[in-house]
């Protein structure tokens, strides 16, 4: 239950989370955060937008980063400093996203790793796309 | 059901969502990203950590900016470009965040706008900082 | 699996419900009705408030009404008519209520029943009031 | 965060929420209430009734008016002081229902508004009717 400290991590180390969005992962992430944006939960309204259809919340993809961060790469004990986040393409309920963690730089001073932060879907789109800074545990 | 067009936006335009959170937002939340970090599910790890107690995900915070987005400013049919964001300090399960969202620059030809977000939470601390880039509905 | 036919009612006949209220039970109503009042789910908001803290929904009272009547009186089958609701007073994140419901009346030539339905809190104190009318399983 | 007073109502005024409702809504608001009515949860025996499938609680639509009444007309700082509800149709998961609040009645005296609810689904059929008495934030 520790992650890895920053001597025990290398540029290029990976690590990812795939999961099928459910209805039920974009009703309740609609609840939990107060974003009721009818393009998530109205699928009439859905319907006559440019997407057709329901679409998951942007940042349910931003938690499956947080994920790979904080269980897998670094893992438990890292402190999450700072995420930019670039919403590529739609997720739809049913879609499988993966979100792939890859350490890009490591800066020992400072005691920061910067990764390249993924989301994919099951066709290999890029859905999400951006940069972490984290503090690995010590 | 519309949210603003750009050409009812100005610059220092502000809304704000407040939510009390709840151990169960961060358990939901923790159950549909993966986020199973112990820093946020485990109170006998947590109270070894440096924040002596179980913490909320900092994906929460960004969630509620984007409700404030996604609902208010500018609302339904707004689309999310990109978002950064700087956790500058912990939430703790009890704490009332209040996620703010102000327009800080309109640019018309890329029909594009700059959003500064803020959430802080009830002692006024800021814990999460960013800057969001939206394509308001047209 | 079958609730009580019309003939097998008489006035008097009684069941209840009890719930502790959590505030899981609480913000899970808010994210599934969409209700996000800050009297909720807003603990700064709601101590500045007539009630001084975070109030449970009306309409969760309700709810246990309906399962009294959808699953004990008269239970599966039931075709629920009519509901009259007056809140009578808050009901706070840790109150034990019970929802009893009466029949208060038979209509065979309608095949319908009238049902007193009330709801009190762990003080004997009515939070909510109101009829039912209801068609009994055939 | 402040819903409107009375003098900024008139009659006629209006508002809206609309959701498609969805298996997690309807299992999750069977949790909460405790609503375990076969007619919701159980698929083999709502096969065998009048309806031919689950259908969703009466009391769900119920809770999107209070969302409308609670968030948007009058909105925050309303106490909710009676509804009656009559269920005229089903609501199927996967329907999307539109609940409309109207102001119908001002009573300054009494500083109490009335309000018409009504849910509509996809079709534009009322499933659900009713009348509520507020009192609006002072």
């Amino acid at each position: 239950m520790r992650g890895k400290k920053i001597d025990e991590l290398k540029i290029g180390d990976c690590a990812e989370f795939a999961k099928t969005v459910s209805e039920s992962d974009v009703y309740l992430f609609a609840g939990i955060t107060g974003d009721l944006n009818p393009a998530h939960i109205d699928q009439n309204y859905a319907e006559k937008t440019h997407f057709k259809t329901r679409i998951a919340h942007g940042m349910l993809g931003a938690g499956f980063i947080s994920a790979v961060i904080g269980t897998r790469l670094p893992g438990p004990g890292t402190i999450y400093l700072n995420q930019t986040l670039a919403f590529l393409a739609p997720v739809n309920i049913g879609d499988t996203i993966t979100a792939r963690v890859m350490v890009t730089e490591i800066l020992p001073e400072k005691k920061h790793v910067q990764l390249e932060t993924t989301c994919v879907n099951q066709h290999g789109e890029k859905v999400l796309n951006g940069r972490a800074m984290v503090s690995p545990p010590r």
